[in-house]
C-alpha cells in the first residue's frame, strides 16, 4: 500500500535512533529505573526499599502497577490510595498513608524535580539523520554537520543552518536566514528571509518568524491619528499604504517558541527576542518589539509594535501590551491584563488598564461593595431631608 | 541537490470523484430540489405549489431567480420583497407578505432545519482516492482501507490511520500517532508523535495537536512563584529549564477542531478532549487540560494547564480559563470572561474575574450610576456641614 | 500552461532575480542614495550638502557610519548624538544639535515619508520565476502569465491564478479557488475551495481562508439557547450537529492578511473582506462576517459570525466583536474592547462592554476615586447619627 519512495525510503531503525539534541534528552528513554537512582537524580530521599523499580512516571490516577505515581501536591497524595502504583514520588514532608505505597522518594523542590524526572524519561522526536531526499535545498545554502532535514523541507539561497539542527517536515527557511547549532524545528515552521535564530532554539509547529510588520499610513492623517489626538474621528481612512519592514527578527540562544506563534520583522531595526526566553502558543509579537532575556510569555499574549519588555518578565496568558509600552525587568503581569505606558521593574501589575496589583484588588473589592454603598447613600438622603438646608 | 521528482501526476478525473465521508454529505450536491422534498427533509410544511423547485439555498439578498431564499428571522422575511427568489424557507408563523414568493416551506426549529438543509447541499472537499504519489509514508505505518492521502503528506513510523480517513495536502502525522476511521484533515494539520484522535474527527487547516506543554522552572524559586506566594517579586528568573511533556493528546470521536488551534501534550498524563466536542479557530488548550464531551469552545478561547472542563460546557469567544480551574457540566461562560477557581454546573458566568452573570450585570449597572452617586454624596457633604458634628 | 512534471530544478540565479510585484518595490534595493534624491523622493528639504549619500536607512542606535539615521521623533533626535551615522532624516522643525550630523533631510509628514522611504529600500522576497518542478498543479487549473509557484505548492482542480501571482512554498490552493493578478502568498497559506481573492493581495505565512464556520445545533434547544433566552441553563448540550458552510470567502483587491489569521466561509452567503482592508496576525473572522473597505484590524482581533463592519473601521489589538454586531463607517474601537450591538459611524468606543470612549474614561476615573467615596459615606453615616431620624 505504501509506495516505494524513489530513492531508498528512510531506514526505520535509523529514524528511531535519530533525534534532536535536546539538552539531556536521550534518544531512547530508560526501560526502568530504581528508586535509589531516582533519589540520586532528584537529590531526594528514599523511604523504603530503594531497589524497587518502575517503568515510567505517571499521574496517580493513570499509573499502572509498574509505574511511579507522581504526587507532589497534597490532593494527589490523597489519590494514592486509589492508584495501582506501588512506588511514588512526593514532596518532602508529605504524609503518605500507611500501605498505599511500598516505597517512595521525597524531594524538596517538586517543580524542579519534575525537570530532572521528565528529562530522564522524555523521548527525542524521531527524525532520520541526513537530508530527506525530498528536501529542496538551494545550492548556496550552508548546511552544518550532523543536520537532519525532514521531508519537504525548503531551504532558501544563502541560508545557514548550524551543526546538529533537526528540521522536521514541511519547514520553510527563507533566503539568507540563519539558524544556530542544535535547533529543533517542528513541522510547518516558517522562517522568513534574513531571520536569525540562536543556538538550541526549539520552534514548535507552524511558528512564523518574519512576517511583515502591521504598519500602514494614509497620505492624509487618518482616523486613528485623529482619534488619538482629539478623541474624535475627523478624517476618513482611505488608500492605506504600507510602511515596509526592512528589519528582520533576531532570536537569541535557548529560546523556545510555541505552536502558531508569530513574530513580525522590524521596520528599520530588528525585532529581538533575548536568550533563554520562552514563548507559548498563539502569541503575537509586533514589529520592532524588544523582549529581554529569560522572559515567560504565556499563551495568546499580544505585544504591539515597538514595545520594550525587560529581562525576566512574566506575561501571563492573554496579556496585551500596547505599542511603545515599556515593562521593567522581572515584572509580572497578571492574566489578560492590558498594559500601556511604563511598568516599573519587579512590580506585579493587573487589570485593564493594568495598575499595581494591590490597587486593582482594592478597586475590585470596593466595586463588589457598591450595592451597600448605594443603599447607604439612599438612606442618608432620606435622613438628610430632615436636616436644615445649607443655604 | 534537488532530486528529480518521480511518479506520474495524479489523475484529475479520480481527484474530482474523491471526497471525505462527512456524515450525510454527498460527493455531488443535488442540482435542484422540489419544495415538497424540502418539506419532507426538514419536517416542515409547504405553502403553495410543492412542485416548484430551486437550485440552491441562499440569503434573500443574494438569491437568484432559481434559488431558495432562506429567511428564518423576521428581518430577513422583510427583505424577501427585494429578493429575486420565487420560493423561500421561513420559520413557522412567519407572515410572508402577499406576492413576494410563489411558494414556501415553513419549519418549527429553524437552526436545526439549517443542519439538514446545509447537509443536503454541502459538497464534500475534493480529494483523489488512494495515496498521492508524493506522500511520504513510513513503511511501518498502517494505512486503513479506503484512505486518501493528498500531496506532500508525511506519515511517521508506526502511525495508524483508520479506514476512510481523508488527509489533505501538506499534513504531517508523527510517529506512533493514531487516527480513527473517517477522519477529515485539512491542509497543513500537524499531528504530533503518539497523539490519538477518534473516529470522524474534522481538523481544519494548520491545527497543531501535540506541541510540548509550556512548563518551565528555575532552579531557585522564580518571579512567578514569589508573586503568587507574596504578591511581591523576590527572585529573578534565570536559566529557565523545561519540564518535558511525556504525555500525549487524546481526542475523542466526532470532535471538530478549527483552523490554527493548538492543543498541547500533557506532562505525565494526556491532555484529553471528550467525544463530540467542537472547537473553533485559534483556540489554545494547555497541557494536562481535560475537556468533557459535547462542549463548544468558541474562537480564541485559551485554557491554561491542568484546567478541567466538564461535559456540555460552552465557552464563548475569547474566554480565558486559568490553570487548575474547574468548570462544571453544562456551564456557560460569557464572551471574553476570565475564569479561575471553580464554576458550578449549569451556571452562567461572566466577567473578569468571572462571577455569576446576574452579579456581574448588577455590578455593571451600579457602575454606570456612579456619577449620580458621587453627586449625591457631594450634596450630602454640603448639607452635612449644617448638621451638628457627632463629637 | 502547466509545466510538465518532473522538470529541471530551478536555476538559482533566476531564483535570486525573481520576486513579487509589490507595488513600487524593486527586485534589488539601491546600493546607495544621495540626500538630494531622498529629499526629492519624500518631498522634503535638504539641510547641508545634498550630495552626501547613505547605504540604507536605520534606527539611530543601530546606524553605521554609512547609514541614514531615521529620527522622526524628538526622543530619537536626542539619540543622534550617540549615533555613528553622519546623515539623517528628521521631522520638519526638529532641532538637530550642532555637529551630530553632517547633513540631513526634513519632512512634514513623517509616517507617510516612511512609506516612500521603506518602499525604496524594501527587497522583494526571492522566488524563482515559473513553476517549481515539485509543484502539483491540477491540469484543469488556469495559471496566468508570469506566475511563480514555489516548491511543494498544490493547486486544485479548476483553480485560477491571475497573472503575476507569486506563490511561495507549501501553499495549498483548493479546487475552484480564484486569485487575482499580482498576489503574493507566503509559505503555508491555505486557500480553501471556491475562495476568491482580488488583485494585489498579500497573504502572510499560514493564513487560512475558508475553514468551515463554527456553527452547530442540537436537535432540542441547548444550553446556549436557554442561557440567552432566560439567563438559566435548562437543556443539556448533546449530539451537536453541524450547520455546513455552503458559502465561500471573498477578499477584495489590495487586502493584506497577517500570519496565522483565519477567515471562515459563510453559511449561505460568502464571508466578505472589502478592498484595501489590512488585517494583522492571528485574527479570527467568523462565518458570514462582512468587513468593509480600508479597515485596519489589528493583531488577535476576533469577529464572531454575521457581524457587519463598515468602511474605514479601526479595531485595535485584541478587540472582540460579538455575533450580529454592527460597527459603523470610520468607527475606532480601542484595544481589547468587546463590542456587541451597534456602534455609530465615526465614533470612538472602548471597554467591555464597549461604550463611547469619554463615558468609559469617566467611569474609570470615578472608579479610581471609590475609596474616597466610601470614606465620605462612612463619615456621613457617623455624622448622620447626630441628625434627627426622618420618621
Amino acid at each position: 500500500m505504501v509506495r516505494p519512495w524513489p530513492g531508498p525510503p528512510p531506514d526505520p531503525e535509523t529514524a528511531r535512533r535519530g533525534g534532536p539534541r535536546l539538552s539531556g534528552v536521550q534518544r531512547e528513554r530508560p526501560s526502568s529505573m530504581k528508586l535509589s537512582a531516582l533519589a540520586h537524580l532528584l537529590d531526594g530521599q528514599v523511604h523504603g526499599d530503594g531497589d524497587l523499580d518502575f517503568e515510567r512516571p505517571a499521574h496517580p490516577d493513570h499509573a499502572g502497577a509498574g509505574d511511579l505515581a507522581v504526587a507532589m501536591q497534597p490532593e494527589l497524595v490523597e489519590r494514592l490510595a486509589g492508584s495501582a502504583a506501588r512506588v511514588g514520588l512526593v514532596a518532602t514532608g508529605a504524609q503518605v498513608p500507611d500501605g498505599v505505597l511500598d516505597a517512595w522518594v521525597s524531594v524538596g523542590r517538586p517543580r524542579y524535580a519534575l525537570h530532572h524526572l521528565t528529562t530522564a524519561f522524555a523521548q527525542a522526536p524521531s527524525l532520520a539523520p541526513g537530508l530527506h531526499p525530498t528536501a529542496v535545498v538551494d545550492p548556496s545554502a550552508e548546511i552544518g554537520e550532523d543536520v537532519a532535514l525532514g521531508a519537504f523541507v525548503v531551504v532558501g539561497a544563502g541560508a545557514r543552518l548550524g551543526r546538529g539542527c533537526r528540521i522536521q517536515s514541511h519547514v520553510s527557511i527563507g533566503a539568507g536566514a540563519r539558524l544556530g547549532a542544535d535547533c529543533l524545528l517542528y513541522p510547518g515552521v516558517r522562517i522568513g528571509e534574513r531571520v536569525v535564530v540562536g543556538d538550541r532554539a526549539i520552534l514548535h509547529a507552524n511558528v512564523c518568524l518574519g512576517a511583515d510588520g502591521f504598519s500602514f499610513v494614509t497620505p492624509e492623517p487618518g482616523t486613528v491619528e485623529s482619534a488619538k489626538a482629539s478623541g474624535k474621528v475627523a478624517g476618513e481612512n482611505q488608500a492605506l499604504v504600507r510602511i515596509h519592514s526592512l528589519g528582520a527578527v533576531v532570536v537569541g540562544d535557548d529560546v523556545e517558541i510555541g505552536a502558531n506563534t508569530c513574530i513580525d520583522r522590524g521596520t528599520l531595526a530588528d525585532t529581538r527576542i533575548g536568550a533563554g526566553t520562552k514563548i507559548d502558543n498563539l502569541v503575537m509579537i509586533g514589529h520592532n518589539v524588544e523582549v529581554g532575556r529569560s522572559c515567560l510569555l504565556c499563551g495568546q499574549v499580544g505585544i504591539a509594535g515597538s514595545a520594550v519588555i525587560g529581562n525576566g518578565v512574566v506575561l501571563a496568558g492573554g496579556v496585551g501590551v500596547a505599542d511603545h509600552a515599556r515593562i521593567g525587568d522581572f515584572a509580572v503581569i497578571g492574566a489578560r491584563s492590558g498594559v500601556s505606558g511604563h511598568v516599573p521593574p519587579k512590580s506585579v501589575w493587573l487589570g485593564y488598564p493594568a495598575v499595581p496589583k494591590e490597587q486593582m484588588v482594592e478597586t475590585y473589592m470596593l466595586t463588589r461593595r457598591l450595592k451597600t454603598l448605594f443603599k447607604d447613600v439612599a438612606e442618608l438622603k432620606k435622613r438628610g431631608r430632615a436636616c436644615p438646608s445649607p443655604t
